[in-house]
This record gives C-alpha cells, structure tokens and sequence, in this order.
C-alpha cells in the first residue's frame, strides 16, 4: 500500500523522530483537531465502556442536516476508504473505468473483485483536466462501473457538476453506476458548481463519497460517508456491512459538525489566501512547473534533466521533510510530486528548504 | 442487525437516559476503560492529525510479544468483526457448516458472499456442547469452511484444543479451512487446554480470531486481531485490506497490553468469585434453568409455562435492566435469553429485581 503521511514508517526505517517531521505528503487541514472533538472524547472516554450505536443515527441525523441530504440516503463508513470498498464490493462491477493518474484505492478494491480496468489517461498538456467529450466515448456497453475522484487526487483538478451530468446520462444509457469520491470536496469554496451533492437524488446509478478526515484534521479518527439515492443498493450495502464499523468518537461527531462554524471559516479564508501566495512562492523557483491546485494538495512536475523526484524526496527528508513520490501513480512518472498546502510558516519554511535543495 | 449493547436504540426508542440503564445484554469487562488507555487519549488527541501507522507495526509486536506469536502471522482489523468478515470474503467459500446456536455474524458474512451454510444443531440436553465425533462425521468433501467460536456465544461452552485438533485433522484431510472465533478466550483462566493459540503454528489450515474490547472493556474502541500461518493466505487478505482500519488510539493499545498487568488480574480474581456466586444465586430463582458458564456470560431458560422472554425483557426494561433475547439465534427459542457477569453490587440488584419479575 502506498500513500503519503506515514510519519511512523519514517520514523522506524529512518530512526527520525516523528514530531519532528514536516509532513507535506499528506493532505490534512493544519488547523488540526477541533476543539469541540478534543473536549467530547475527553469528557466521555468511558463511553468507550459501551457498543457504539450499531446505527449510528444521530451522527446520520447530523450529517443529512448539515448537507440537506435525506437520512435513508446515507451510509457511513470507517473512513472514504471504507465506503470505496464496500460500494465497489457489492456492486462486484465486470469492468470499470478509472482515470490516470488517480487514487489508488479504487484499483485495489476493483482487483480484489477481479473487476477488468480501462484507464482513461489525463493529458499533461491538458493541465490533467478531464475533457468530458472524449471520455463519454470510452464508455461503452461493456462498463458497468465508472469511478472519478474530484477534486482528483493528486492532480487537484476538479471536474464541474455540468460534466457530471453528461457522464451520469451516458451512464444510465449503458447500465452503469458512477462512484463520485469528494473526499476534498469540503475545501472547495463554490462546492455548488462542482459537488453533486444538491443534484444526488436525480440518479439512482450514482454513489458519492465523502470524508471528514481531511477537512476536519483527524485522519486518525477514521470516519467516512456515502449518499445514494437508491434503496435496493442502500439495502445490499447494509446487508453485507460490518457491524459497529465506526469507533465512538466518530459516531459523535454529529457534535463537530454542528459546533465548529468557525472552524470551517477559518478554513476557508487561510486556504484561499494561503493556497494562491504558496503557489505563487513555488513558481519562482527554478526548474518545477506548478500545476494550479483547486484545493489544499498542489502537483508539480521537476523539469531538471538528471534530477528526479527520489532524489529530491531523499534531499528533502534530510531536512526533516517529507513530499509525496507520485511515479506510483499510473500515467505519472519520477518527475512528479505531491505537496500538502499548510500554514504560512511552514509553507515559508518549505519553500526556502525547496529552494535551496534545487540548487544543490 | 441484532445484537446486545444497542442503548442508543433503547434510549431513542424508549425516552430512557442510557446512563440510567443496567446492561446486562452485552458481555463486557465491568472494570471499564484500562488507566493506561485513558491516558494515553488524554495525553495524545493531537496525534488523530496524523493518519495512523499503515502497517500498525508497534501494534502487531506487542500482540506477538504478549501471545508469544510471530508477528507476519498476526493481521489486525476494526473488531473481531472485521476480522471475521476479511477472512470470510478471502476465502469464499462455497460450503461452510456452522453450529447452532452461534454467534449471528458469521451467517451474515456468509451470506454476503452467497455460501451454502450447513448448521450443526448443538442439543440442550448436552447443555449445548460440542460431540466432537458426531460434528467431524459432517464434515465432507463438500464442506471448505467450518466456523467455531470457542467458548461458544450465547451457550458461555468450551470446546478443548483435544478436540479442536481433531477437527482441525479432519479439515485437512477435506480440504477445508477452519476459523476459530476466541473474542471471549482471554476470560478463559486455564486457556491454554481451550486456545489454539499455542498450537496454531501446525495448521496451515486455521484462522484465529481474538478481540480486546470485550475482556479490556472498550468495545467502542474497535479492535480486533487474526492469527494465521499460511503466508499465501495472510498475502491474500491483506492485499483486500482496507487501508487505516484501525483509529490512532486503537493502534496505540500496544501499551495497553504491556501495562495492564493488575488490570488481568483483577478481572480474573472477579470473574472467578463472581461468576460462581451469581450462578449460585441465579439457581436460586424458581422457573429458570441455568447453563453452567465458562466465561463471563450466562445462558438462562425459562421453565414457567405461559411466560416467554419477550415478556421477561419488557418487565426488566421496566427496572431499566436490559437482557439478551436468544430467541433471534437459530436453534433457540421465546424461552431462552443471554445475560453477562458483572460487578457484584450490580449483580445482586440483578438478582433482586429478576426474581421480583419471576413472580409477578
């Protein structure tokens, strides 16, 4: 398995302490954990004593309030990655469309139900943005899934709701279903031109997914959720799900959502000023090209000859700081990584230490 | 679902604070949340900004060190549950025996994958204990998965490694896998003539399940672990694995294990006065049969004509008591129900208020 922000295989393999790591290859809000969660698990730790709510109702309850979504539309999951798997588990798809590059966690679920993959290859001269028209021809009677990450990981291009309309009716002229993951969806700020969130109920071949994780700092609380309009399928997902598959501080987090207004504001204002000056910043820099993120996650691609991205990474660890190798990533190669957008401070200190380590 | 432990459904249903109610329908350590687990929550709620160690290595060694395992045998997932579910969905079996009454979740898994399910009928004139020799002459050719969960939920029996062994040569000479359900082993005192823990290294065969949340009483915490010796298999479920299944402080319960040495003793000085003295006291009651336990839970039948457990229950539910329903278990009936050992003031008021109830 291979992904950004393990601190701890770093710290084992590299005998650095993992505090004292700049993690720019995981994408998480550095605004960290909120408050309202630190107090609900300090204040009810012995609720640990007990089951959590087997159907998690109230955080459900909470969910479908703050997205204006319908309860029975929801599931909920022990991380996006949770939701992935079980979607893509009991649809047991034959043959499915994905993009490349993208996140790897669609191929692995597809692979372990022996599902045939068609790679739909982003363009770099095409910023990797996907051009709706071309991959609408690709999908043919033969597809029965189609998966699409948006904003997608790691290119940080996003797709607009008028495309996903067009793909959504092609889908349903061939039978297929749309898995949607919006996991970064949360840090885009006119969500309404490109999350199908308000438009879900049209399509009953339409699965989304979404994460808290990233947007609310707590990759380690695990805590995903799907909307589908679609009782059969809702009905088959629960049928096969795992019991108590969320801890119970995730299931309390109906609380965070109601609670931390601010929090998602001050979001909001450090990623619009932040994410604009970073990339400003690393454009100055020599020998990269810094492809235009939509949300907290920027690629960029080394256009040094001689010099690749296990090189810099190696360079860039020895300055306690780590970046994400994207060669593993299909349709991508050793010239290309993934950064995390973080606070100025640290944002300043990478930009300097990049700066530096490039002219080595 | 159907399971005990939901008093979130009582509460919502029943407008009964879950604070007020006396549990008794789920089987959990009553010394509550271990002080070490406490702390290190308490003290490291920051670290859920991080995503948790993809290979929970420390986790893993220290579950090898204190079970004296080798660690590439040891898988670790989100409960026993997921444990239980994982394999299954590896293995895909095409026929698999199961006994009857067992614990409800195998069948669901099961299912999922659409295996033919032979059940096993264990009989209570044997007080629903396992005749080694009259279960091996059904296992066939046919038969590529046999689930036991040792002790056996909700009958409390055991099942010795004597005769675990001999299924286990049976199995082989099938073809068969074998899955052994130990959630509730650690509140076995002499484990050692009931786990195949020490024995696994033989079987190629076999899966060991184990859980922490019920003998460290967090089943809110979520965690659970598998133990197998057959690399290929291993290879295999983890190449389905979810990524991150476990939440950060579940990853860290490695120090748990290594601290929590007054913890065990305690728990096993109260499970084997309390357990004697409570069955004791439950024969007491007129109308009841009461199956000898092996562990810190008691299967009860009502004798009374006339009378059945959903009765039971409601008028317990009145003195805000909850008890197990068995009749949801295959091979069980209106008249039999679950109940757990817990602490001694708790039991007697137990004790006091079922016998009232009897009477009424």
């Amino acid at each position: 398995m291979l992904h950004g922000g393990n601190l701890f295989e770093i710290q084992r393999k590299c005998n650095i302490d993992k505090n004292s790591l700049l993690d720019y290859s995981a994408n998480i809000n550095p605004l960290g954990v909120p408050a309202t969660l630190k107090t609900l698990i300090t204040n009810r730790i012995n609720d640990l004593e007990h089951y959590p709510d087997i159907y998690y109702h109230e955080l459900k309850y909470a969910i479908a309030t703050y997205y204006s979504l319908s309860i029975e539309d929801i599931f909920v999951g022990n991380g996006a990655a949770q939701i992935i798997f079980d979607s893509i588990h009991t649809l047991r798809p034959q043959k499915s469309i994905l993009l490349a590059p993208t996140f790897s966690e669609y191929e692995r679920a597809l692979k372990s139900c022996n599902t045939a993959i068609v790679k739909h290859q982003l363009k770099e001269e095409e910023n990797f943005d996907l051009d709706i028209d071309k991959f609408i021809k690709e999908i043919d009677d033969s597809i029965d899934l189609i998966v699409l990450c948006n904003p997608n990981n790691p290119t940080s291009r996003l797709i607009t709701t008028k495309g996903l309309e067009k793909i959504l009716q092609k889908s349903r002229e061939v039978n297929a279903y749309l898995i949607i993951d919006e996991a970064f969806m949360d840090f885009v700020e006119d969500q309404q031109c490109y999350s199908m969130l308000d438009k879900y109920r049209d399509y009953t071949n339409l699965i989304i997914v979404r994460a808290f994780t990233k947007f609310y700092g707590v990759p380690g609380l695990r805590l995903g959720f799907g909307v589908c309009r679609n009782s059969g399928l809702i009905e088959q997902l629960h049928q096969r799900m795992l019991p108590w598959s969320l801890n119970t501080f995730a299931g309390y987090f109906g609380e965070v959502l109601r609670s931390e207004t601010t929090y998602v504001e001050k979001t909001h204002q450090w990623l619009q000023q932040e994410k604009k000056r970073f990339v400003e910043e690393l454009k100055k820099i020599e020998g990269l090209k810094v492809f235009s993120p939509s949300v907290n996650f920027i690629l960029i691609k080394i256009l040094v000859a001689g010099f690749d991205v296990p090189q810099l990474k190696q360079r860039m660890l020895e300055k306690n700081i780590l970046i994400r190798d994207c060669s593993t990533f299909d349709n991508l190669d050793k010239k290309f990584f993934r950064i995390a957008v973080k606070s100025r401070i640290h944002n300043e200190i990478f930009t300097k230490t990049l700066m530096e380590v490039m002219k080595q």
